[in-house]
């Protein structure tokens, strides 16, 4: 079947179950932003295999939504499906919920798996369209039914992650939680977040692409941590590590009945924009619940000491596998024919070669020219290209090692490059700086401090249609909740950085058919003096790798801003040069001279 | 009565009627900032005379809770009368909830004078002190029976603001009131805000210091006004208007009574910010409320084309006159004695000669050296002091015309400053130059753009302890709503900047017993391009008086920063020096002369 036989597929059993419109968003059970292959409902569908993303469908018509990350590369993949594309956030643009006000008839049926909504999302649904009588209906997964050959639910082993590795023990996380369920005066917390629970009992799994986390979902009582797990994915070091720590193994389908069992007395907390409807809906209507973001999510954000410690070395690996990859594409360019793919596959390798890593972190963007206008491409066998004299190669890649994760993004000029693309990546390279060298006070947020990356490319009436910084986790989610860099407002209230947070810093520019430029460094938040002023912050950098002094108008940098480019080089070529041969140095050392 | 004997007065009273704790704030029962002389209870109470802070008086207690404009004249002005300060948002300062929450006893009694307590802080009060069963009690005004020779209500006649100033008629601006009422679904509206109820029927007043506008209330309907104002103010011409207009003449204070008979099928539209308490209780329960932002506050907010052409003439004038000033200071200065109060009154002087002048637009600052670290400082016959060679001078000050009022801050070298006080001056000017320079999207508030103005100061280890720009009104409060540029999140949403509006740019460095420096300018908010990445905004600077560049360290200017210090300097030159003498034209020449 292609993309129209199957939204043909779904609008039949539509009409049968007399549904009106039925949604399909980019998710699992877990409110995973990446997910396993088996939650790939959306792709499936539409054929847009970007990882945000929600499709309705409707009798008449299908739209998809999704932001500008992707616009692009939607509007490429959705070509011929007669699919609308609806860019998020792009004035005149409807949201998914005025959409379905308009479309949906008075008394209608709005359709979905409620698995994959969050709970905040179908309790806005209710309330939106409680005046034209919508009722909902999450009970049918009909892209199951049409989906012949679908994969099955990934079983992958579960290890420990040691406390050499994680900093903290299981007791002690638990312990901390449990008293943040005493001051929201809970007596049971539901996780259904992968990323919280494999930080929470010190796990890391292999079910879902790019992100080292196992299928579960976590009951937490003051007692007992009831694990719904399936257990051949435990060895016996894991099973005696959970019995240590109160855990109860449960199937891992049994949870909605688990928790319609829950007893009347009980109050339970839980994060409603990390929480799947069904599963609230499962809740008996008697329990009180309390709507509070996970606990874990803020204390899973400021790394401790030991993982500080430990992302600075997986950074220095990151770094020398980076460095040794800018060297052989610079000095191999021209010489001999290197494509988008090659390049990709080169990248790994020297990654690979790196002791202690696991995977990349996520699906590598390795984009030439044109391509890297899409801020998430992904080179394939047929969009692949030689890399050609002239323009500029974008790579945002990163690797998931034993001591954390790493997320870096290059763009490099490949021979002598215009001056647009000049002044291009130096506005960019400005805001990388500036963000960077910020100094701010405690209840700072990232909507304060985004300006700094933005503020070259507004003087310029230009903008990039992303966030500027996201958080990262620890061998866990790449884009980790709580800590964000951005000027817009947005659903969840803003959160104020603390000390040991992990921030990206990922100013860009894109113009459509010509041209893609990113440079992304992670950034460690750092106490600095306390004053009468306040508690001031920093970022301390935690990306070692030159950016391309081939692609700079040095005329374009303020003394400030070339003293700043010439203090972070230094940096790098002291920490990466000793894993370096004596020709990569002698590269580095002239990539990294002052300017 | 001495400030002790007053609170010892005030506390009988409370034993009488059994109140636990007793609250004055700096209010009157218009939520106004600047209050009339018979609203200064608080200033009665407690002797401290800065415009922001309240009281609270507890049986064997007292204390004041005010801001960091205030924090230095505070602590002089309260030496010895048993008052605690009390720092709003310094580490560890309770709030005034929470400082009530722990010394009420369960089922106390809170007891204030309703009309000067908002509709929201009394509402929080009822939900933070239910759990202790604590009753409010509303009804009594202390604070008159101990004040003898209690000023007597402002009687001040008001006056028609001509078409061509206000650039909107009355009729008009009611229909769009009545728009956003019709799009809340109210069927009436009460304002208490003088500003609002002044700009809605384009009239100007003189019953508080400082501000234009005249005690009343009022009630819209779909039909009319009712105004709750005392009919001696009123001449012929303004009746005429009024009658035109349906506005319904009440005497002032009825407009309880009036309120309570509010028909139970009206729907209020009402802002509970601007709203007060005792107002609030006397509408029947039963009547439906709306709770909303005023809608005037937005519309007044944004300045219509006339308003904008006539606020440019007003900063000319008053640009003429401050310029006239620095002449003046700069060319005396060590030839004949110069006071805080003789520069003051020479500067309300000159501004006095300019045509259309109508008074001062807040309590001038000029403060000399150590005094200008109190950011709202304002010098008297005893702390009034001779300036000196080696210090700054700072002036705060502004003027109302017919044509818009003005708030301008200077700081100026008194002969050969310190190279301490020269970087902190030169940093200051940093941040006001970045800020007005600032290039942004539409969507942008004061939260995302505040940094600009206090990077370098940050980068120092410094900070102010304000905001860094406010609303300005047209001939009506200095300090207007909406429109706001401070990086802290603040109790209403943040405003986004809309075209039209006009904020200050006045970042500051205080120093305890050294020194004080503040730099404002008024910035008008204008659209620029509009293209793919949305709609650019961008300031026009309205203020144009030179910045002292005896002050500024030219070493510690990037060749941008000198490139915009230099553009304003042209620009300030060619708008003013057609109205100076020759000899203030040759100093204006040099002093705006490139660096």
């Amino acid at each position: 079947m292609n993309v129209p036989e199957r939204i043909h597929a779904l609008r039949l059993l539509m009409e049968e179950k007399k549904i009106d419109a039925y949604i399909v968003p980019s998710a699992d059970s877990h409110q995973s932003e990446y997910v396993g292959e088996y939650f790939k409902a959306r792709t499936f569908l539409t054929g847009f295999t970007g990882s945000y993303g929600t499709v309705v469908i409707t009798l008449t018509a299908a739209g998809l939504w999704t932001d500008g990350r992707y616009f692009i590369q939607a509007e490429k993949e959705l070509a011929g499906s007669g699919i609308t594309l609806y860019k998020i956030g792009n004035p005149g643009v409807p949201t998914i919920e005025e959409y379905l006000d308009s479309v949906l008839p008075q008394g209608g049926i709005l359709g979905f798996d409620g698995r994959m909504i969050s709970m905040a999302t179908g309790k806005n649904f209710t309330r939106t369209f409680a005046e034209k009588q919508i009722s909902l209906e999450d009970r049918y997964d009909f892209v199951d039914s049409i989906w012949t050959g679908r994969p099955s639910l990934s079983k992958e082993p579960i290890f420990l992650l040691e406390e050499m590795y994680s900093g903290e023990s299981t007791i002690s996380k638990l312990s901390r939680v449990r008293d943040a369920m005493k001051e929201a005066g809970a007596s049971m917390h539901i996780l259904v977040t992968l990323d919280d629970i494999a930080w929470l009992l010190n796990f890391r799994g292999n079910d879902v692409a790019y992100t080292p986390v196992a299928l579960c979902y976590a009951v937490i009582t003051m007692e007992h941590v009831h694990l719904f797990m399936d257990e051949e994915k435990l060895s016996k070091e894991i099973r005696e590590h959970f019995a240590e720590n109160g855990v109860v193994l449960h199937p891992y389908d049994t949870v909605y009945d688990f928790v319609a069992d829950i007893e009347k007395t009980e109050t339970v907390l839980l994060d409603p924009e990390r929480f799947n409807y069904k599963l609230y809906c499962s809740i008996p209507p008697q329990v009180k619940i309390v709507e509070q973001r996970n606990p874990t999510v803020l204390m899973k954000a400021i790394k401790n000491e030991t993982e500080i410690a430990n992302i600075k070395k997986a950074h220095t690996k990151d770094a020398v596998a980076h460095t040794k990859f800018l060297y052989w594409l610079k000095t191999r360019f021209g010489k001999e024919p290197i494509t988008e793919l090659s390049a990709s596959e080169k990248l790994l390798q020297l990654r690979a070669e790196q002791e202690g890593f696991f995977s990349p972190s996520f699906e590598p963007i390795c984009a030439y020219g044109a391509h890297a206008a899409m801020c998430h491409y992904t080179s394939s066998e047929e969009s692949n290209c030689e890399l050609k004299e002239g323009a500029l190669f974008l790579t945002d890649t990163g690797g998931h090692y034993l001591e954390g994760s790493t997320d870096i993004t290059r763009t490099v000029a490949l021979g002598n490059i215009s001056d647009r693309l000049k002044a291009d990546f130096t506005n960019v390279l400005r805001g990388n700086l500036a963000l960077a060298n910020a100094n701010f006070l405690y209840g700072c947020t990232g909507e304060n401090l985004d300006i700094l990356a933005r503020q070259f490319l507004w003087n310029a009436g230009l903008d990039y249609n992303h966030g500027t910084g996201h958080g990262v986790g620890y061998l866990l989610s790449i884009h980790e909740a709580a800590c964000r860099i951005t000027w817009k407002h947005t659903k969840e209230p803003s959160q104020v950085f603390e000390d040991g947070m992990v921030v990206t810093d990922e100013p860009g520019i894109y113009v459509e058919q010509s041209h893609g430029i990113r440079l992304e460094n992670e950034l460690l938040v750092r106490k600095g003096p306390q004053n009468e002023y306040g508690q001031f912050l920093h970022f301390e950098v935690l990306t070692y790798v030159p950016f391309d002094l081939d692609a700079i108008d040095v005329s374009l940098l303020s003394e400030e801003e070339k003293k700043r480019l010439n203090g972070y080089h230094k940096q790098v070529y002291e920490i990466v040069s000793p894993h370096l041969t004596e020709a990569e140095k002698d590269w580095l050392r002239y990539y990294t001279r002052e300017i």
